[in-house]
């Protein structure tokens, strides 16, 4: 927890937020920080400063105050990721990680070789994927939740929804076979569809094709989800 | 387990090779091979290619034979990565997955910040680093193992074997202060200083600097251990 983010609906009124459970319990074991101590906060979805610590007390929570909020979070990536649905094992540690990294556009999509059991994992609940958004974004210092969509079937999206999206946006099909070399530093926004282990069929690269994808890919070494999305982000989009 | 690696040391004469029980296992039950499948398979530090798999019976286990090894294994990383002991439960990962981008020269390095129980850790003996990179090459389809060292004193490792190390490389440190940006597709060999969680401390900054190293940052927001690793090597190497 680089940041402790504050939430207008924890506001206590004149400019006093309360902190939860998980912050204080941050702030008091790791930070241990005193009353008075200037802490480094964020609004959610709004600017970043410092803000003024305030321990609890027998009688109410801890709380932030003095909030000098000077900068903006950092700059988001100009791109919509479209990622199969990965394994629930590997989907806390990638919605994280995807967050911290700075996507603000993410839809999670079935694919053939997604199992559908991966579909009823309770790592799916809305709070727990609000959760997992909201840890990458206290790792990174920023402060501005992703939008996502689950997308259970795979057919509707790509051919109704994926046309309006990929507007004026370059669109990347993470494909190992007959593609070019992915390109490095793109400087423009884009959508990136990244498949499964195994790979989309070619059934969805087809249809990934005619909405306007091209394959492109990563060279001979296969690599596993939690690798290639940090891999890809970083090359399209440089830091 | 993207290949089948096989040592020499479990060779059986005229072109057979012993399966380990782990390959064993994962052929069986993963691959769910039969008796006279092409697998693909690999010598250890040597040529990738295809062998026919012949299953266990009751007086042996399965082997390997009638090779077929006509590639060679994919390109390493031209880059020596010194690394700040990562925390015991990032290690695995972080060696995997270090191994499977192509990092054949590696140092873990003792820094201020590196816990010293962190080199108590059962994960370091020699067998257990063994085997995450092991898993880390059969991921990536690779074949040779990577040269690696635990330096547990900062100072002497700088100061006496870091020059021999340096020389014709471009030398990096990953350090967010008063830096400049990390550089994209680099094209000449490199040795790169990724410090550990809360950054080198300004002695070791100050010795990296003595040393020859360069400081580079990576932008404004603050990443984990593994997924700096990927977003540090695809953008200085990307495939």
């Amino acid at each position: 927890m680089n940041i402790i983010l504050l939430d207008s609906k924890n506001t206590l009124g004149d400019g006093l937020y309360g902190l939860t459970l998980r912050q204080q319990t941050h702030i008091s074991k790791v930070i241990k920080a005193q009353q008075g101590d200037v802490l480094r906060v964020g609004i959610l979805n709004g600017k970043i400063g410092e803000g003024v610590y305030e321990s609890p007390s027998e009688d109410r929570a801890g709380y932030i105050h003095s909030l000098n909020l000077s900068s903006l979070p950092p700059e988001p990536l100009p791109m919509v990721l479209v990622m199969a649905l990965p394994r629930p094992n590997m989907l806390k540690r990638t919605l994280q990680n995807i967050t911290a990294m700075g996507v603000k556009d993410l839809y999670l999509i079935h694919s053939a070789k997604v199992e559908k059991s991966y579909w009823q994992s309770p790592v799916l609940q809305t709070e727990s994927i609000q959760q997992c958004l909201l840890e990458g974004l206290e790792q990174a210092k920023d402060t501005v939740m992703p939008n996502w969509s689950l997308i259970p079937r795979f057919r509707p999206f790509v051919e109704d929804q994926l046309p309006d999206i990929l507007k004026d946006k370059v669109g990347l099909l993470a494909h190992p076979y007959l593609s070019k070399r992915c390109p490095i530093d793109i400087q423009q926004p884009c959508v990136l569809a990244l498949g499964p282990e195994g790979g989309w069929n070619e059934f969805e690269v087809s249809k990934w094709h005619e909405a306007g994808m091209e394959s492109v890919h990563l060279g001979d070494r296969i690599l596993k989800v939690e690798t290639v999305v940090p891999v890809l982000l970083s090359r399209l989009y440089p830091a």
